[in-house]
C-alpha cells in the first residue's frame, strides 16, 4: 500500500496530512509552526508529526513539504520571510539526515506551487492546461502548472505573480516596488484602500462597524458592510475589483490560459468583488485569449499547500498515471 | 539532403530564405507583402517565392511560416491585425492544397515566437532557459521558450507579453486597454511620449531637428539628438528606459529567465536606453530571481521571423538533435 506525507510549513501554521494515491486524507494534524529555535524546532516538529501518526519514516512512501518561500530545484530554501531565521539553507538534505530516508523520496517547494498540483489534481483546476492559480491572501501566491507541472523557471522561483505593476505610482509593495498586484489586492493591500476611504468618509456605516479602528478593518467586515448596502464599503470592493480584473487581464494575455483559480481569504469575498473582476477582466484581455479563459474559485482552502505536498510526494514516486 | 524553407509574412515585406539543416541560409529574397487581394495574393507570393528559388516543393524537407497574428495549434489564422482581408482561416490547409504538399510537413506559427526560436537555436539566446524574446517595434511581440518549445498556453496564443499593464493611466493601447506596456515601449509609445515632451520644450535641439513636424519624430532621431547632448531627448530616452526596467522587472518576475533577449528597431536605441533599464530592472526584480537573468540584444534583427520559421520546419522534420 502505498502511503504518502504532505506537510505544509506555513508563517502562523503547519499542516500535516497522509494521503492514500487517490489523494484521499486519512489523518490530518495542524501545530502552530514554532516561531523561534530556526531550522532544528521545524524539524523536531516533523518528527513529532510522525509520533503523533504513529508512523516511521520507513512507513511511507513519498514525503512532500512545501515551504512560504523561495525553493530551487536541490530543495534549497532562500530565506522565506515568515520563517524567522533560516537563512539559505539546503532544506532536503537536513530532512533526509534527520529522517534517515532517501532525498529521492522527499519533494519540497514553494507553498504556492503546491497549492496549483492540489487544485489541477484534485481541485477545480481540474487537469485545465494550463491553469493558474492565485492565492489572495497575507500577500498573492502565484503558480502556473503547464501540462501538470509546475513552472519553475531557470531556479525553481518562477511564477511570483503578485510582483507585477498594477499602478506604478501605487503603494509600497513588501517587496520594495511600488504599485505591485500584491499592494492592492491582498489582505495588506485591500486594508490600505479601504483606510484610504474611510478617513474621508467617517460618517459611513464601515467607519462606525470598526469603531475607528484600523486593527479592525478586515476584508471579512468590509463584505459584511457591503451586504448592509454601506456606500464605503462597495467603493472599496469596486477599487479593488477594479485592479484584481486588471491583473487577471494580465495573466490571460501572458499565459493563455484554461482556467484561472483563485483562493486564499480573500477569495471569500465573494461574488460582490468576483464578478465584476472577471467581467473586467473578459473586457480588457486581448479577445482570443479571454474566450479560452475560464475563472473559478479554488475548492481548497487553507489545506491547498498541504494537499499538494502530496501530490508532489506521489509525483516522485511515479504515480502520476494513477492520479 | 536536407532543405527547409523559412517564409516570414510580414504586414509590409515578406521574407523567405532556403536553410540548410545546420541553420546557414543558401538563398534569400524579400518581397513587397500584397497589400490587396487577401489570402490570394498571398498565396500567389508564395508560389512565386518557389519560381525564384528554382525549386519545386518536392524539393524541400519542410516549410515554416511565420504570420503577425494569432495561430493556433491547427495552424488557422486569426484576423492577423496588419494583413488586410484574412479573417479567420485554416492557412495550412490551404498552403497544403495550393503546394500539393503534407501538411505533415509545414508549420505555421506566430511570427514571435519563430523570431524566439530563431535567437534561442541559432542567436543570442543560447538555449537559455527559459529565454524571453521582446521585439520592440512598431509594437511589441513576444515569446517564451521553455526547453526549446515557445510557451503556446491553450489555443497557442500565449506571451502577448506587450499587453500587460505598466500604469493604468497611461495612453490607449492598439488593443484597446490604456497603459499596456506596447503603449510605452514601442515606436509609437516613445514617439507619443516624446511628443508630449517637445510641445513644451520647443526651444529644445530636437524640437529644431524635426522642424516642429510630428510625422519627422522617430526613435532615431531622438537618439541622434540625445548623442548631441540635447536634455529634452535625454529625458525622452530616460522616461522610456524607466517603462522599459519596470517591465523588465515584471517579466523576471513571472518566468525566472535565464536570459531576456530584445530585438526589433528600439533594440537599436543603444545603451543610453539600455543600460539605465536594465539597471531599474535588476533593482526592481526580485533579488533571487534578478541574479539569474541577464538581459541581451539579439543577434537577428529583420530575418529573426524567417529564420525561426526555418526552425520550426526543422522541427517538424524531427531535426531538434542535429541543431
Amino acid at each position: 500500500m502505498s502511503i504518502f506525507f504532505g506537510i505544509d510549513i506555513g508563517g502562523t501554521n503547519t499542516k500535516a496530512g497522509i494521503f492514500d494515491r487517490n489523494g484521499d486524507i486519512t489523518a490530518f494534524v495542524e501545530n502552530p509552526t514554532p516561531q523561534s529555535g530556526g531550522i532544528e524546532a521545524i524539524m523536531a516538529l516533523i518528527g513529532e508529526l510522525f509520533d503523533f501518526f504513529e508512523l516511521s519514516p520507513k512507513d511511507i512512501t513519498a514525503i512532500g513539504i512545501g515551504v512560504p518561500g523561495p525553493v530551487d530545484r536541490n530543495g534549497v530554501v532562500y530565506n522565506p520571510p515568515n520563517l524567522h531565521g533560516w537563512g539559505e539553507i539546503d532544506f532536503k538534505t537536513l530532512i533526509a539526515n534527520f529522517l534517515k530516508y532517501p532525498t529521492g523520496k522527499i519533494a519540497i517547494g514553494n507553498d504556492a506551487n503546491y497549492a496549483g498540483l492540489a487544485e489541477y489534481y484534485f481541485g477545480n483546476g481540474a487537469r485545465a492546461d494550463p491553469m493558474v492559480l492565485l492565492t489572495l491572501g497575507t500577500g498573492i501566491g502565484g503558480a502556473v502548472i503547464l501540462n501538470g507541472e509546475p513552472m519553475t523557471g531557470k531556479d525553481g522561483f518562477a511564477a511570483e505573480l503578485g510582483h507585477i505593476i498594477i499602478a506604478p505610482d501605487g503603494p509600497r509593495c513588501g517587496c520594495g516596488r511600488k504599485g505591485c498586484a500584491e499592494a492592492f489586492i491582498s489582505h495588506t493591500g485591500i486594508v490600505k484602500t479601504a483606510w484610504d476611504i474611510l478617513k474621508k468618509d467617517k460618517g459611513s456605516l464601515l467607519w462606525g462597524m470598526i469603531g475607528g479602528k484600523f486593527d479592525e478593518l478586515t476584508p471579512k467586515v468590509i463584505l459584511e458592510a457591503a451586504n448592509l448596502g454601506d456606500p464605503a464599503a462597495y467603493k472599496i470592493i469596486n477599487i479593488t475589483a477594479r485592479y484584481l480584473g486588471m491583473f487577471l487581464a494580465d495573466l490571460i494575455n501572458i499565459f493563455n490560459p484554461e482556467r484561472i483559480v483563485i483562493g486564499g481569504g480573500i477569495s471569500q469575498m465573494g461574488k460582490q468583488m468576483f464578478e465584476p473582476a472577471k467581467k473586467i477582466a473578459q473586457k480588457q484581455a486581448l479577445k482570443y485569449l479571454a474566450r479560452s479563459a475560464t475563472i473559478v474559485r479554488a475548492k481548497f482552502y487553507q489545506k491547498a499547500g498541504m494537499i499538494g505536498a502530496a501530490v508532489a510526494a506521489m509525483k516522485i514516486a511515479g504515480l502520476n498515471a494513477n492520479m
